[in-house]
């Protein structure tokens, strides 16, 4: 949860968090992580992300997955947007590794989902990834398929762990030391409350590029605990994860909006900048059953502009995810002695507080 | 209907046609006519679709656009693929005349619709066309508003009349003469018989790419009644309307099988042929009535592979259409003394008979 | 030209503003009005960019167009991104009037472009709109084929026009008074400086959610001129041009970048804020001559990431255009008594003044 | 080659086949297999093309990908899209196998691509696949690392070796045995010949749908050598290589005519079969080297519409390649005694010459 930023007093955006102000708040959402950080150079790991706790196989999520720069190497997106749905574990790990994540992912469904009288010949495996060079021996390709079924099994309904664990390891935004970020929101519709949940893996942007809360929080602190470096190829994984009933044609509205939570931290989506969105709702689950041949569903209406809370929702809980991997990441060492500072947070608060607008 | 198709004993594809063999025997869904031809050189007109006889501002119907080929000039359908409806009807007519037709529907919606308590201020027409000024004089554009209230106003649910009505009047297809087509398919979907019906405005084709039931019917007519003449600019326009319940994401798998039903013509896109196809489903209607949050909705389950045969019934009513659109239209001399020979159904049948193999 | 913020000290970003800051600031890019202010209640007006000032249909440009929410009644979107080429001017109206914005345009260009041997029998009209109905009548759709041709007519290679002018009259953003805005930025490559301007016609947003140079203004605002008001419809259309030699892929990733321009100043899309990106690049004209074969084009490397620096430039130019619209745009009183007050830029300038940070 | 096509005197369309009628027919195209038959159950394999025989790292193909119907595995193609290149060799082979092939061909490419100055973090890898569990143990994911390396280090410019083959071993169309199947076409362009080819691996169909020539073959072989059989998870994966200099945007303009290629076999598209193209050009390549700021490119002008010419030679290497596939392999047996019939060349012969029109 964006636990730092909260007892920071930092609030992001106008709408209330979820219970933990992470994407577990969505109920029966499950995280887990693989850290893997060795010697001087193995810095990396795998995320898993369970959408709900039954047979994801056999009770596919609706989803649905925007490109917003396609320079990354994600697996399963077509998939997800002929069909409307996931049917796996979504994972997240370094850019060389998606191969040997992809192959540990199919083996851990085929264990765990697969029915005796139904073999599963065919299964959609959904990895995203961000380049973790910088700090990794990515070449080295380290994740194993027991570090991808550890993520998977140690999942867990808790607030998700942020900062340097699994896939955040060896990230950086805005040339600090990143890692997974997580935040939440409530949203009203009609009389009942809903969440929404975003987990994010930011791996891009430049130093002078870094806005919190408005305040050019990068310009002013350019120069601290500036890497060695090298420019780096980006990238940034978004997963959002809701209860509120939604079809898949608003599934990929949802997910259009990530973009503008981005932009809020001063991204500028950079050619080498990965940007994928990945969405699902743990509404109207879609059986694998063949049984059925009319499913009965319900959706917001989205003629009702009430489906702008849904927008502002994921907009801040975005924003907020961001950065709250910057406050939760620690500074760290990598390959070839390569160093990246974190966030100075004493500092940016202390900015924050400055520019406090007279009227607040 | 594809009467003539039927009479002449030709029969396309393997599944059953509708009451009519044409659009309108998806229950409720109208078509109308204006057919301008004046002198030597008018030669055009407006087909128009109403997909229910409601108010179908207020009670949307579920739809989505494909675009096989993008050359061409069809207004609305972004706006249909954003928010998964059309909220007017749908009209056809030549490529020059999309303004002054696109205004005269917002017109029409604006008389027929609007509420007295609810001012219209935006509405979303829906239009597309063909280039018909092989015989007609396009730049004249001579479709004016009354024609298009006429052909609104004339609409009924009788079989679709065929051949050179409406937009029809001045296409061609493959060298012959074109206009429009229709034809529809049952669907047994469980217990219950669903509609499917075509309705399309084919302007494509050289001579030597027609297949009429896989016998090259093109190459071997290559010299028969050919035009004067240059090549033209193509397109075809396909508007596929069913009962069948189905989400925004399956109209768009529904509308990408179009092409599969224009190449068993010999169609191949060429680079000048815009193709569109627009479907929706009289199923699961939308109410533009902002108070109501969610909406509850029965969709086919396409994790069943049942929607195949949606799909075959798209294929075939497709195919169909274009070639009763053959069968239905008769020769026509215009601008220029430019002449466009009718299909020389003899002939056709004869070769049909022909090929016929020595198994059937 | 973004004249009055830099009037005032506002800087937007990072990068050089070209010669005047605005569109035209693209070699041969020319911008016209049409201004409708009459009586009570005819608040609209058309705005045209014509790309080059020769025979844009036997000479196009490169374009692209991407869309952020479709929910908007843009005409030419499909044949851009088809052939990537754009043929007439690019118009902007109100919501109501496409179609016979549309239609006169066809006119015009019939008129301009066509040579005696080559009749023009398709032709692709580009229009975009916006929802003036809270100051205008919307419905008595006012623009006639003469203020379409006077716009057409009245371009010029000058600073745009800004503020209350052409389609820009009868225009809201954050509930206050908006119109036409524009900026441009000079980007260097290699040896040589380029020019990059957009033109953008902002109809969105709620006044909590503006935000200036990352001052929450719209917060402390919130209750300052607001209009009697009913939500209205929003919408923006964003027009990007360059003179940099682009790809259509290209283009399509720089439109793309808009939707972070928008962020920068609040927007958060709301669900009926149709939000359009044109852009096009005037190197490479492609002509509509049938005779060359093949083309040698030249354009950007991005393997190369100084493609960024073209991002930058479209974040910051799109940024500014919605500013400068703002800050030009004087109060109006239109239809049914509404009234729409312009942003009170003294208050801002304080506000912005207060909220300079300590380190600045 | 199409080999047993010619052979048999089965000409496919009215378009010049290249010299070995097969995908390699492009210069600098290279096919290698890997076969994997082995007991009762093994029955799969990997088939690799490899865009040019130098550093494709280094020096990319302009490409582009289009999906058909998206219910596949495939891996790489949002880059694609993005990028509008390839940078490795493309591989297919079965559903269950693309992680590990997909990990194998980063080993690879590292191997081979990589420059000691100059590390490779980020690389795409490109794989599609069929599910041949009909025939294979897909399960046991028999595919290992020296079995792509294998398939990498043995390919050739020869004409590719087709049927049961590489990724051909365990695939079915129309319910008879399948495999790896190729076809070329001379695209004349002016004064010059340009060589477009097709590479398939048709895994789709049931056996009515058939068509061969027009021949409704599939109908009446309705009985022929049926296997046992539950109905099965389709596919078709198609190639397409051309050294015709086009832009992106036009690699997908000719990748979108593959369905009409498809749909003259009788293919209907089922949802279950996943249905991708991949298209590249081996003209134009794109340097890595990140020095140059512009890049010089010569491609088809497609404002003339000689692209006619590129769109049907794809049409009739794709529906050929697939006949080809089907003629090129034999009856096979595997797992849980399954039976996959081969197409009875003479029936198909004679029922071809039986309905040889009386005009032919």
């Amino acid at each position: 949860m964006s636990r730092l930023l909260m007892e920071h007093g930092v609030r992001v955006g106008r709408m209330a968090p979820g219970a933990t102000n992470s994407l577990t708040d969505v109920d029966g959402v499950m995280v887990g992580h693989t850290t893997l950080i060795d010697g001087s150079d193995v810095r990396t790991g795998v995320t898993t992300i369970i959408p709900h706790p039954g047979n994801v196989f056999y009770e596919k999520v609706k989803a649905a997955a925007v490109t917003i720069n396609g320079f990354g190497k994600t697996v399963g997106l077509p998939q997800i947007n002929e069909l409307g749905t996931i049917e796996t574990p979504i994972l997240l790990t370094n850019t060389l590794s998606v191969g040997k994540v992809s192959d540990a992912l199919v083996s851990w469904a085929l264990e765990h989902y697969q029915l005796p009288e139904c073999p599963i010949t065919s299964l959609n495996p959904v990895i995203a990834e961000c380049n973790d060079s910088y700090l990794n021996d990515i070449q080295g390709r380290h994740v194993e398929k027991e570090h991808v079924f550890h993520a998977l099994d140690s999942v867990s309904e808790k607030p998700v762990e942020e900062g340097v664990v699994g896939a955040g390891v060896g990230v950086s935004a805005f040339e600090f030391k990143s890692g997974i970020g997580s935040a939440s929101r409530i949203v009203r519709l009609g009389r009942e409350d809903y969440t929404l949940g975003v987990l994010s893996l930011p791996n891009f942007g430049r130093r002078e590029e870094l806005v919190i809360k408005g305040v050019p929080i990068g310009l002013v602190l350019r120069d601290c605990e500036r890497g060695t470096g090298e420019h780096e190829q980006g990238s940034i994984v978004i997963v959002i994860a809701t209860d509120i009933p939604l079809s898949h044609r608003q599934l990929i509205r949802i997910a259009k909006r990530a973009s503008f939570g981005i932009a809020r931290t001063g991204g500028i989506c950079h050619n080498t900048s990965g940007e994928f969105v990945i969405s699902f709702t743990t509404a109207n689950k879609v059986s694998h059953d063949p049984k059925r041949i009319f499913l009965e569903e319900r959706r917001l209406n989205d003629a009702h502009s009430v489906i702008d809370a849904v927008f502002q929702a994921t907009i801040e809980a975005v924003e907020e995810s961001i950065l709250s991997a910057l406050f939760s990441a620690e500074t760290m060492e990598g390959i070839d002695g390569h160093r990246r500072g974190a966030l100075p947070i004493p500092e940016v608060l202390s900015l924050l507080k400055a520019s406090r607008h007279s009227y607040s």
